[in-house]
This record gives C-alpha cells, structure tokens and sequence, in this order.
C-alpha cells in the first residue's frame, strides 16, 4: 500500500509519501513515491505516485524522457511544458502511453492496470496548482473548498484532514497535519511505512522550502506520534460519558 | 454503506450500527441495522449487519423462524441454541443457505454476494463472545488483545479504537469511544447516518443495560461530536510546528 497526500493552501503546497511497497505481505521495500522536478526560481513541481511501482516507475521515466509533442514537433518533458494544465496533460498521456505498452499483458496476468498520481506545484507565471490523476489518464484539480487530495489508503488520514485544514491554514501547520494524517495511516494499515518523504512549495517562489526524507526514529516525528496518542486519549477523556447506560 | 463495531471488554458488551441503506446515491433509507435478541437472565444477544439489505433480512428470518437441525429433529433458532458459538454456526448456515437460495441470480444480475454480521452476546453457563461472519459463512471471534470487531466502512472509525480501547476500558467509556468511532465515519462517509442504534450487554447478566436509538440532534450526541472535533482542532495545535521547515 501507498498514501500519498497533498495540501494546496493559501501559503503554498505541501506534498507528503510514504515509502513502503510490498509484492505481497513478505517481500517488503522501500522506494522512493515522492519525486521532485525543480528548475529554481522557474517551476517547482512535486508528483506522488501511488499503485503498481512497474507503471508509476514508467510514467515517470516517459516525462523526463520525453513524449513527442502533440501539436507541433520534438518532445515534450515536465521540465519544458509552459503550464501545470500542461504538466498535467503530459502525465495523463504517459499513463495512456504505458497502459497501451503494458496494460493488456499486465491484466491477461491478472494484474489491475492500477496507478493514481498527484501534480503538485507552479510554474512561473501561472498559479500554484494540484491535480489528482487516475489510471485512466484524466485528472482533477484540487479547489479551495477543500484544499487537499489524496491517494492510496487515504481513509485513515482523512478525518484529520476533514477537521482541521481548510486554505487559510499557515504552510507549517499544513505539514504539521499532513504528518498527523500519515502518522494515523502508518499506524493503522502496516503496509504504509517510513521513512516518509516531504516537499513544500511555498506560493509564488517556484523553490522548494523543504525536501526532507523522515527516518525511522527521526525525533521530531517522533515526539509528533506520542504527543498526538496522547492527545487523543486526553481528548476523549474530556468529554463526559454518555448519559444512556449504567453510571460508573 | 454501513457502519457497525462490537466492542467486547470485561465489563461486557457494545454494539452500535448506523441506520443509513442506499440503493444508489438518491434513493436513501433509514433500516434497522442492530438486532436484539433476549430472553431476560438467559440469553442477550445483539446481531449488526452490513452489506446487501436483501440478504440480512433473510438471514435474520432463517435464523429467527429456524433451520432444520443438523444433528437431530425439529428446528434450530437463534432463541434456541445453547451456545453462542453454535448461534455464530446457525448464522452462518443461513448466509450459506441465501447464497444457495439467491446467490447465483444476483452474481448474474451483476450483485456481488454480500453481507457481513457481528454476532455478540452471553447465554447463561458460557461466555461473552463477539463474531465476526464473512459472506462464505465462516467466522472469527474477537479476542482481548484487540476487543473490537468492526463490519462495512470500517476504515475512518479505527484510529481511536486503535489507540484507546483495551480490553479493561470500562463499559460506558467503551460506549463513548464506539459513538466518537461512528462519529468519525460519518464525518468521512456520506453513506454512513443518523440515526444510530447502540445496545450494551453488562457480562453475565444476560439483559441488555442500555437499547437506544439516537436521533439526529440528540443533544448529548450532538455535544459529543462538537467537542471531539474541538478537542482533535487543540490537539494537533499542542504540538510543535515541524523543525524542517519556513517558520511561521
């Protein structure tokens, strides 16, 4: 399993992957699912991936190499498309691209032609954007309503992301509750693990502010883990008990 | 969808469902999901079902009207069996009974055979006992390592039992923690709703304490709900911003 999220907020974008893949429960690795394409100043742009490590692996290599150009002649590349529509559109494209290379042997060996990836990031000149693909090709873009997508095992992340982000919500405290959100997935699905990759794109700079690999162990997200037990346990103590049953 | 948890700890027993069935997004209903079936001081049992509504209700009338009996005359009824394991077998026969009965029409129509059951309860001279049945009749009990069982949409209600249930917490915490439990899937999940039906078995009293239905706006689920949710907001802002990044 896989969980991705990413937070498009007023300040800027944060982008967070685990890094556990696992072909079957005992054969067990890490990869990297969290990948950076940065030209400074220019684009900064972050895409996690999320699936069969064979196919998001390809639609990565198709989008640095190149697909030819639809409307006109040479390649096009993640680092030479003008827009994050674009950027998007390129990615869409590799995913028809493998689906059409791989895709039929993959499902006549009972394989699901399964890939979902997120597009964070800006361009200059253009506005920080975050899209959602799917396996078919198309995508959606993240709005201000609610300023996250996810993918993967998002359902035990996602009530935290629920409650507590809307897009007002400062950069650090976004990735605060994108840690929280992984914290609850690792702890409750054994397939998402650490280390965990991070990438933030504060709005408008094109420049990453932070591209951090947390290990296991790692003290802050450590602290992060207990304190967020803790909290909880605190938080549930608070309220009273329910007035329907035997009094304790 | 549906969401229904068992929790069994020492002091006894709890079960909650949703109430919420939908045939496609616009045509919602509200059905009976929590089943109680008592005889005062000699048995309390209390059975939840999640998946195909056509299926249940079957169940739940083979096992009330009876099943022939396998190893001798006349008829086997939840009310008659002398053990909880032998219920969670007569359960299991009827799934497997439906299935012959309707099973293969509905995977030709398209409809996946589905149900799934929790099953909990004490007969007077056993144990408490909590089962989980899959569709294929077969079945696991919960275990005090890990004292809760949970059906449907499962997945956003399981953080805070994961991480404040244990199998000494007291039976009106337990309570509280299985109504924060739904409150989190119905956060998350559209398909799951108000009302709720909770039901508590005290052990070795054989008598249900508390069979209650919760309306929407009952104040004390109500309040419950606004306080978890103002309680996970201070949590998380208890916890220091990450040290990897832009501060604030």
């Amino acid at each position: 399993m896989t969980y991705c999220a990413g937070l498009l907020v007023r300040e800027g974008l944060v982008m967070i992957a685990d890094t556990r893949t696992n072909a079957g429960l005992d054969n067990i690795s890490t990869f990297r699912k969290l990948h950076q394409f940065e030209i400074a100043g220019e684009r900064s742009l972050a895409i996690a991936t999320a699936g069969n490590l064979s196919i998001s692996q390809s639609v990565l290599s198709l989008i640095t190499e190149g697909l030819p150009h639809e409307h006109g002649e040479g390649v096009e590349t993640i680092y030479s498309v003008p827009t994050l529509f674009r950027a998007a559109q390129l990615i869409g494209r590799a995913i028809r691209e493998v689906s059409h290379t791989d895709g039929k042997e993959l499902e006549d060996s009972g394989v699901k032609f399964d890939v979902s990836i997120l597009l964070g990031g800006q361009i200059k000149g253009g506005p920080a954007r975050l899209y959602m693909l799917y396996a078919a090709g198309n995508f959606i873009e993240c709005g201000v309503e609610t300023p996250y997508l996810q993918i993967g095992e998002h359902k035990y992340g996602k009530p935290i992301l629920d409650r507590a982000v809307n897009f007002e919500t400062t950069l650090p405290v976004a990735l605060k509750l994108a840690l929280i959100s992984m914290d609850s997935t690792i702890r409750s699905n054994l397939g998402v693990g650490l280390p965990i990759d991070i990438i933030t794109i504060p709005r408008d700079t094109q420049l990453a502010s932070i591209v951090h690999r947390i290990e296991a162990g790692e003290p802050y997200f450590h602290d992060l883990r207990e304190r967020w037990s803790a909290a909880l346990r605190a938080a549930h103590s608070a309220i009273p008990l329910p007035p329907y049953g035997p009094k304790p």
